[in-house]
């Protein structure tokens, strides 16, 4: 820039500037609730509506999914005059000041670009801990036994750079204009304490467009019988600190990045992807209902066949037991394809519960041994963290597995 | 999948589906417009809202810019039995016959995920083609003198990976999934036939926002002043063939991918961002006003110096003369950023005009001279295209050129 270009002839009182949005933003925030899903946001809300940030249980579990998500894994970088311990309590204090804000559309401290904050678009920043962080940290004996990485499986084929990573930032908003300046905020403030491991950029459908539950790319209904009431919750994805009393309140997520084999899936006919699935791709029904919400009859038989073969996907994927409910809240990707390949599309599978080996690890195991989707979907990341609990006024993220 | 699975039990009547869902469609399709940008559509609409793909100018360009946009080059793989042109018509007839029903929210004839396709979410598909592939048809002599890539800029610093093409798809709409879908869709129906060369995936804000002026990434209200009426896209913008009569209805677009420096961008002190723009970061306004569309007053000075500095953003991007005038559609990026930064995004700069050399060119060489921007923004790509004119039913895009 010129000289004299920074002479302050326009200094604005950034104090007052913050506050009248915060005002502007309060009165157009009407729309909130308070931890079971809903159905959409009417669509002219979309940019003022505002979740709660503030609560027994982080947002961005029970929320109805929002349009958007940016899953970002970071590691700890050493500090010259800090331990570990001390740097996670200062990354942990720094993000919740700064979604406390965000979420509810206002900049935060600092914020450089203000005006993005004005529009948190149900803005939701959920905040994770990862099982090796434990030890790292010096307090491996608080890691709940929930929280570990799920055993490896037949069919995975695991790349590094999708897996583990020390701390999550699970960011959802119905704009990704929103996301984006979260995301930035959130990492440029932890910059130096902080290295990123990988990011995950995911959608569904666009808010008001009146759907339940989305589709995939792979075009299938997504998200059928799902966890939507409080006792549901309580009794699958809530921990209860029976184990770590500190960690009452937050969940497991189990994050895996699944590719879809696009290629070769539209080679296969309907009806094939049909059994393969065991529902209908038109209404989502199983293949014995007429509706999505009918529940599957697998012991239906026509001339001696299951009209929903064993190995199709709901078959093994339901749980065989209640303990094995778990709550699955996915995005799809697309992302630039490498050389020679025209897709590079698949899901973000999102499972939280109280602990992966009762409730995931047994569904996926019977997934991998035998499930007809096998040929189409590879799983090439997984990762593991411990969402923490929500956090109240003047309280940090966190707060009680450090103190 | 096991054996047995694929007898056919379920076999649907594929064209009684197809059938069924443009119905459902049709009458849901209820809004669209002719030419000229308009406000956001009501929210509540997204998915089902339909833009006309036939006309004498394709859709994309003077459509009011939806949320979600997917810029993809491909160039063309020579054929063993078969001609560059003859190949380019393949192409270009596949990607109208696509084109033409997933706008309209049919499913495209062999669809494999026929649903994705029903929600249309106001989605354009726009074909480009790019200034030496005209030579490469052995049709040099049908170029456009308009279409030609713009002559290098001081301060560009391109990247291979982000420049030119033969072809170019712009695929946009308000809901991601169609998005993914539609490109899916093209894609693969030319797959060996073409070869992709870059994507770039940009952003605005969701859908039912109610904004205007859509903000960047760097908190700047973007597009203001911008070409509305059609007496505009009449002198600005759309070919009239007085040059290559097959061209009439087609304009030129100059893609260029513009990185910010966030990280040394956020280090400004907000007087000197608003000086270096020339704008307010709250109202848009011009520092001589209150409103964004305010007129900028380049005379006014305090003291002997001017209130908008000369080398403000707009001062030199303005057009000097009505010659200057183009049609600004630009899209936010945001993506994984290179090891080591925590941040990768700016803005995909998108110009529609007659003729760069007259509109775009001399604008870009004052902002490579002297813009107070440039230490904060990188043009890395570009790429022009000659936008194809519209088609009518029947007929197929780029028709005029090849026959």
């Amino acid at each position: 820039m010129g000289d004299g270009v920074t002479d302050g002839r326009f200094h604005l009182n950034r104090r007052r500037l913050l506050a009248g949005g915060a005002v502007a933003v309060a009165a157009g925030a009407t729309l909130s609730h308070s931890g079971i899903a809903q159905s959409a946001v009417p669509a002219e809300a979309v940019d003022r509506a505002v979740e709660p940030f503030h609560g027994w249980h982080q947002a961005g579990v029970a929320t109805s999914p929002q349009a958007h998500a940016l899953f970002i894994a970071v590691d700890l970088e050493p500090q010259p005059h800090r331990g570990p311990q001390e740097t996670l309590a200062a990354v942990l204090r720094l993000w919740t000041s700064d979604a406390e804000r965000l979420t509810q559309g206002t900049p935060a401290l600092a914020d450089t670009e203000p005006e993005l904050a004005q529009r948190p678009a149900r803005l939701t920043v959920t905040v994770g801990v990862g099982p090796r962080l434990f030890d790292r940290i010096g307090l491996g004996n608080r890691r709940p036994q929930a929280v570990a990485d799920p055993p490896a499986f037949a069919t995975d084929r695991l790349e590094p750079q999708w897996c583990g990573g020390d701390l999550l930032l699970q960011i959802c908003a119905d704009d990704p204009i929103t996301v984006a300046h979260t995301s930035r905020v959130l990492l440029k403030n932890v910059r130096g304490m902080t290295r990123q491991r990988w990011r995950q950029k995911g959608f569904r459908q666009a808010a008001g467009s009146g759907a339940h539950s989305m589709r995939n790319l792979m075009g299938q209904v997504d998200g059928t019988a799902n966890i939507v009431d409080e006792a549901g919750f309580d009794r699958h994805v809530w921990d209860d600190g029976d184990d770590q009393p500190w960690f009452a309140g937050g969940t497991t997520l189990v994050l895996r990045r699944i590719r879809a084999e696009m290629d070769t899936w539209d080679e296969l006919d309907r009806t094939s992807k049909e059994l393969s699935v065991g529902r209908r791709f038109d209404s989502g029904a199983p293949l014995t209902g007429s509706r999505e919400d009918d529940v599957p009859d697998f012991d239906a038989a026509e001339g001696g066949i299951p009209v929903i073969p064993p190995n199709a996907h709901i078959a093994l994927a339901r749980p065989h037991s209640d303990d094995e409910r778990f709550l699955r809240r996915p995005y799809n990707y697309d992302d630039a394809p490498p050389a020679g390949r025209i897709t590079d599309s698949g899901l973000i599978f999102a499972a939280y519960q109280r602990d992966p080996a009762v409730q995931f690890t047994p569904v996926q195991r019977r997934l991998a041994a035998a499930d007809a989707l096998n040929e189409w979907i590879t799983t090439i990341g997984s990762a593991t963290f411990a969402i923490l609990p929500g956090v109240e006024p003047g309280g940090y993220l966190g707060q009680t597995l450090l103190s």
